[in-house]
């Protein structure tokens, strides 16, 4: 049976791109309290996003291998398709 | 004279975002370690993103109306401009 | 054997689709030519990007229901994964 | 007096771009009609879209250094600063 989650093999490496970018938030809200140049904290912020971007594709991955590849065995025509879309969607237009 | 940074104004506002940001990165950790499901957590970090989109958008602000338009008062052609689409459009990328 | 596009039954919506988003551009051209409001051309731009943006989902969804489906099913670490998840990586950077 | 648009530097470039676009999306109409694979036809959409950014940011470029620098200089708090980020916003989330 399938477990509800399919970043097992990755969960590790998810926890700990999470917890860097815990600190990388940190680091931001450093920058601000410094006085720091705007276009500088800009800069960060979209470094911060992009982690977050790759830590999203590394769960999609997983999902895609996983969670989709065993509805869509059993049924072509399965929602878990049209659920995916629609997350890569919001991803996209975040 | 200007001051090298234009969020005065804002900084407590931006300081307190990114404290809610850094909680949200903690969530998501959470959620990693507790196995919940991937498009939950893919929602999550997309909703990550969109909080640090706006912190990005409020600099960005300040900084037009601070950095950029004393530049351009000074000298129409100032480089500022240069800089700050450089910067958009590592945001658009991102 | 399945083709190798997977498509089939969106295709006249593709194509339609595609035929809008000429016309689009073609209309922005004229909104350049007549010295409108930048605003109002970005926004154009902006609405332009968001019709490719949901072409590309559909595309994107027969690519999942069909090409990777089929490659899953046959070998679950199917490079065909590596290759969609690449794709949606540029897709979110563009 | 300003005039209502700031691109004229840029018009002829903008309109050539726009002529560009238009030609890339038939080229990705004949794709489909020609049954190409679904992530060559998702790379040239990604493509199509990176161009319109960039169209974008020249349009953004001029709006800074034209319509938004003189609206400053006469009113620091022009709502010129408000109406862009909200453009700028759109943009980022398209």
């Amino acid at each position: 049976m399938a477990t509800p989650y399919s970043y097992e093999r990755d969960k590790e490496a998810l926890v700990s791109r999470m917890k860097k970018i815990e600190g990388q938030a940190r680091g931001i809200q450093r920058m601000v309290e410094e006085n720091r140049y705007c276009l500088d904290i800009v800069q960060q912020l979209t470094a911060l996003s992009g982690a977050i971007d790759e830590v999203s594709l590394m769960v999609l991955k997983d999902h895609i291998a996983g969670c989709v590849a065993q509805a869509v065995r059993e049924n072509p025509d399965d929602p878990h398709i049209k659920e995916l879309i629609d997350v890569i969607r919001k991803v996209m237009k975040r």
